[in-house]
């Protein structure tokens, strides 16, 4: 304590620490963007997760209803507890079965989910503690943790393994002061989803290692065809698992400021101080608006399976789900090609998309895929752009997209080598902005260089516009060699 | 750091000093109350600052239309800006013109005040410094900064003097590490309301010693009739201050968690670093609920004064502002009560609360004020309880109210020396649980021992109930020697 004393000089305010070392890289990027967009191109902005912005995916109906009748309850305005309110965290605890056995008494509402990640991580690391976070991942851990002194290490994530978790790598970074794993799954930004051996492999090293799991199941349930959501929570025998969820992605409302975590700890490990621990936390703010609270048991009951189900699938083919027809052109247009000489159709498995391969030499108008496919997307066909046609679409010389299995971003490498005139991702998606007003989220966003990132929740027109402006901006940049390359190829 | 390793030990999981060190005590006064009410009363709470609780006082209509317009637009379920859609803080900006000249880039939307708290003192301290805070005060402070090693100092408030400053006291305890003097008016829990003249003594201390202010203004406005709010910020001439507010309180909507920040900084003292600092610090969690956000510009716009001047006379005089017959009923009470032997009403100056001098000798019946009092209320008069009514009604023996100018509470003094049975304020406020099933926050809450707050905004017949019961309590336990002088001067 230094001795009482005027402070006479002159006036001299700066930030704490805390303000200072809070970084959050997607916002500064997104709100802070100078680059100034083609005004003779509109602007497409493929850059934040919020699938909300192009007007295209929209709460159901009950989800609404829900609110609107929680606007006349007198209940709806006074405080809730600090944890939130006893029916919204046990409507909490049901919807969330599938992670395990969860009482109300698991459950902690939040103002969204970084809120709870907020809570989760503070609650278990001290300054000069660490936590392991994946790269690529989401960088919010980044942002709410080096304020406050926590260290960020990173464990690695294969690219070329659908982003599973190097786990030599995992373990190697635990030490004595690891205080938590962090587990994004499905993941931002790579759309990957973990099956249950993988999901187990990661558990054993955190149970060998001692070490408390932070799982980010945000995009719970968000996953493409064929592959499956499982929680990590539920296949823990030892592990102590905090789960972060809420309503934001799932049910279309991440302006809404509604998250929640879910303690699991069948072992006690957690004991009481932990516990209580995150229920001090939780006096701070005081948790999400009881608007919303008083409306989340009927958000969580009656929103019908269908919706989920429709939403998923507009983002892994594409935006057509309203014609409940599609099912049967999707047959009717699997039957048509089937006589297409030079294309192979693979009938979809899930509900929607279709796979077709494209026997190019049959074609001598087209010198490659691209080019069929941007005829074919022109023609306004019954394929779309998302998912796997993405995918092939963007797999053009210079840039490598990584297929998603789930959640809702495409992760696009880069070859930063071939563009000549770009240094880095960053300048890259700058000068992608200015000539082409397509904006993607760098890689550096998620600690993660040379790659960007886009989101699919986009109507369909509007991302195929986007990605052939970023098809010809890549051509319109590579370097000669690759170029040379890529016609010898053809 | 430590050497990579693994934890191979027994599984040891602690909460960080963060979760530990922090408190909210009235949340776990409120939360964990173990003492159960006496079966034979219905409980009340005086308790929390939540004037929703009875049910009593409801938002305005247009405040609730407002939100339900909110629900139907598009735009109310994305995400917002990190700080706040730029329409909500325009209206701000609109609405605290009284504040000083401000604009939208001055203000920051929050999850509730709490967050606007918790985001200004940790832009302006950090660990190891000194926020100077009231003594009695909302202890929020506390909770919010002794987790991040930010030392609380308190200053004085009189008692005897409307709970002014200490000015002395204050000045004497900036020292090298003071961070910001927080300065709360109207007051919670003290009710006071500071004039301009005082004002400008804190801010002459402050300006003196190069200490920035955060003005904590929940209950603008909330002014009793003969008083008048003044922003400390509208004063200032140098010194820079961050004036936290929000919808909480004066819309009667707390669980909505809907603050704000507003910058103050003529001379630019704080420059970019704190403001970009502020800016940082509110990408942790994105601020508050976009369906209030959206809402925001017509609930600032569209409530009406007499929605707010209702609400205050309510607090200040008791619920009876639903007739507007009222102020005739006064006048005519007036008038009666000028024919009635023994009484000397004085004629309210705002609109509905009276003074009436009880000339007890003329009454044999009575021994003193309180039977009086006891048993004018049990006739149903006219004439309510809280505000200068109930500040008499409750002047007994073992008792010392002080009476409020604004906010919505009252500070009641327990000469605890005359309660031989009780150690402190807790166990007087627990047993009163017990036994009259009334639970009042006891002044630890605050800081200050051996007082009690109780809240105003409760109606009349509870609230003339929980007073008649806390009285009795006060006869049964008060001690002999007291009991004899209160016999003897009457
Ligand atoms: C993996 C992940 N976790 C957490 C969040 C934060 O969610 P919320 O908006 O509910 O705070 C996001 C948002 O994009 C995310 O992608
Ligand atoms: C003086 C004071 N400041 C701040 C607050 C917190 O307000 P909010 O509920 O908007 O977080 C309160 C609530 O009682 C208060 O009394």
């Amino acid at each position: 304590m230094s001795q009482p004393g005027r402070r006479t000089q002159e006036w001299d305010v700066r930030a704490s620490t805390l303000a200072r070392n809070t970084h959050n890289l997607i916002r500064s990027i997104v709100e802070n963007l100078t680059v100034e967009p083609n005004p003779s191109k509109p602007f497409i902005a493929l850059s934040v997760g919020d699938p909300t912005t192009f007007g295209n995916l929209n709460p159901p109906e009950q989800v609404l209803q829900a609110v609107r009748e929680s606007i006349e309850l007198h209940t709806s305005r006074g405080y809730g507890p600090a944890k939130g309110h006893q029916e919204a965290r046990e409507a909490v605890a049901e919807y969330s079965a599938h992670q395990g056995n969860v009482t109300a008494e698991d459950v902690i509402l939040c103002s969204g989910c970084s809120h709870a990640i907020e809570l989760v991580i503070s609650v278990l690391a001290d300054s000069g503690q660490n936590i392991l976070v994946p790269r690529p991942g989401f960088m919010i851990y980044k942002t709410l943790a080096e304020g406050l002194g926590i260290v960020i290490k990173y464990y690695k994530l294969l690219p070329d393994k659908q982003w599973m978790v190097d786990l030599d790598d995992l373990e190697n970074q635990i030490d004595e002061d690891t205080a938590a794993i962090i587990v994004i799954n499905p993941s931002n930004p790579c759309g990957s989803v973990y099956n249950k051996d993988h999901l187990n492999e990661i558990l054993d090293i955190a149970s060998r290692n001692r070490v408390p799991i932070i799982a980010d199941e945000i995009y719970e349930h968000f996953v493409f065809s064929g592959n499956e959501f499982t929680a990590i929570s539920s296949l823990s025998k030892d592990v102590p698992v905090l789960t972060c969820s809420g309503l934001t992605k799932r049910f279309l409302v991440p302006g809404w400021r509604l998250g929640w975590i879910i303690i699991h700890d069948r072992h006690n490990i957690l004991g009481k101080e932990v516990r209580n621990g995150l229920a001090n936390l939780a006096t701070r703010i005081l948790g999400p608006s009881t608007l919303i609270q008083r409306a989340l048991p009927a958000i969580l009951k009656y929103t019908p399976q269908s919706f989920f189900d429709e939403v998923v699938l507009f983002i892994e083919v594409s935006g057509r789900f309203h014609e409940t027809t599609i099912p049967n052109q999707a047959k009717m247009a699997y039957e048509e090609l089937l006589r297409a000489p030079g294309l192979r159709p693979i009938m979809p498995q899930g509900a929607m998309y279709m796979m077709i391969e494209i026997k190019i030499s049959h074609f001598p108008e087209f010198k490659n895929d691209l080019q069929f496919v941007e005829r074919m997307v022109s023609e306004q066909s019954v394929f779309c752009l998302p998912g796997r046609v993405l995918n092939r679409y963007l797999k053009k010389p210079g840039l490598r997209p990584i297929m998603p299995q789930g959640a809702m971003y495409m992760m696009i490498e880069i070859k930063i080598s071939h563009f000549p005139e770009f240094k880095n991702d960053l300048q890259f998606v700058e000068r992608m902005v200015s000539e082409q007003s397509v904006f993607c989220l760098p890689g550096r966003c998620f600690e993660y260089p040379n790659f960007m990132r886009i989101v699919l929740t986009v109507p369909e027109d509007i991302l195929r516009e986007a990605c052939q402006r970023l098809v010809i901006f890549c051509k319109e940049h590579i370097d000669i060699g690759e170029k040379c390359k890529e016609i010898d190829n053809n």
